[in-house]
């Protein structure tokens, strides 16, 4: 997979990028992320990018021009492959697990990373895809396409040290997932539940299951809507809702 | 205010408050954010911070004690500030504006990343407030946490330039925001629309307003549920359901 960002703070990246699971990927060669600086496309003397809005009003908006030709320099670059370009905007469709997968998919992702307080509208015109990270504010794109890079990238066959890890995720399963418990079997008084050092593993997928089931209804309900249950899920779901009314 | 963060990855941290308006935040010394290594409390010879999960399953979890001591360490730093200690977790509340608003109002926020597959669950037992990003799976918390922090530092006052920045802002007014345009007039056959540049102001006003509402309508209709609208808002909502059934 190819992915490119425009963005005004390239450097920004370095972090994330030279890191964890990311820098694995950009090893393993799963990925490659070329960075691409805004500012050389800015225009005039102080190459500027930004310019104040019609009609008044507060801040600096991102001009069209830059962020056209930054991308056609990236079209330019790579005239054959096939390219999502996706727009980090509060307005867009709020980013999922669903889109991570779908992004995982392709052979190119382009982020725009607009920064400052807003952009152009017209750059809507550039893009395949209108993304928010979630609903708050942040003060520009790039944080929100480096979390999408690493919820994308981890996705990538071969990058996730453990085939099933990707799988038994929370979100991935539509359910939350089931408490964990590691060594001391004993910490300031908290143990580890007897069921999971008894060494029954339909025991154990049991309550693991159930557990999932549990934290999702009492701490997202809203997950499990449309879902459609087993018999014994069903029966749990008494379980958890008699225990709530006591 | 005092921002402490436990993770694995420092490092990672550098471009993020490094840049834009956290680094201007740090600057004006309206926030001071200190990096605690979690590999330092790791145990024995290699400072381990993670095992294997009791019952089985794939993956590494962190285990409770290095967390533990580490935030013990901070306590032991400020044994005064009021703390409020966040643990990043897909299980967890999802991240708002109105969270981020209410974070900007605290004296000392301590973010706990996770990372690997998970981590013990008695660290729970640690936490004020469990938060999770939004519903996608990141490989550690390190890149959240970073977001909450963008989205609550440019909420303390005197760090965003222009005062009310933040308040017209997407989410911040309940609506999303209206399309904005700057120069040039025309780019690529793309015109500015003419109320924009007749300087008539309370035109003006008044073409922002029902363009943010008709994109929250068209984009967003969740947003607008259970808010109360003025008569004109409920004329251009009829207006907007008009033209969505042509």
């Amino acid at each position: 997979m190819k992915i490119d960002v425009v963005t005004l703070f390239p450097e920004m990246f370095d972090g994330p990028l030279g890191h964890s699971m990311v820098k694995r990927a950009i090893d393993k060669e799963a990925v490659e992320i070329n960075r691409v600086n805004l500012r050389a496309f800015g225009k005039g003397k102080h190459q500027q990018v930004d310019d104040t809005p019609y009609g008044g009003g507060a801040g600096m908006l991102l001009k069209p021009e830059p962020l056209f030709e930054a991308v056609e320099s990236i079209e330019e670059r790579h005239p054959d492959s096939k390219k999502r370009v996706i727009l980090m905007d509060p307005a867009g469709k709020p980013f999922n697990q669903k889109m991570a997968e779908e992004f995982s998919e392709e052979e190119h992702l382009v982020f725009l990373c607009g920064h400052y307080e807003g952009y152009d509208e017209r750059i809507r015109s550039l893009v395949t895809d209108e993304v928010s990270l979630g609903d708050y504010v942040l003060t520009g794109g790039e944080l929100a396409s480096m979390v999408m890079i690493d919820a994308t990238v981890r996705l990538l066959p071969g990058v996730l040290g453990n085939a099933d890890s990707a799988v038994t995720d929370s979100h991935s399963s539509g359910l939350l997932e089931h408490p964990h418990y590691t060594r001391p079997a004993e910490y300031k008084g908290m143990r580890v539940p007897d069921v999971l050092t008894n060494g029954n593993h339909a025991l154990i997928d049991e309550w693991r299951h159930k557990e999932s089931l549990k934290r999702t209804f009492l701490r997202r309900p809203d997950m499990l809507e449309g879902r459609s249950f087993s018999k014994k899920e069903e029966q749990w779901l008494e379980e958890f809702k008699a225990e709530e009314n006591k």
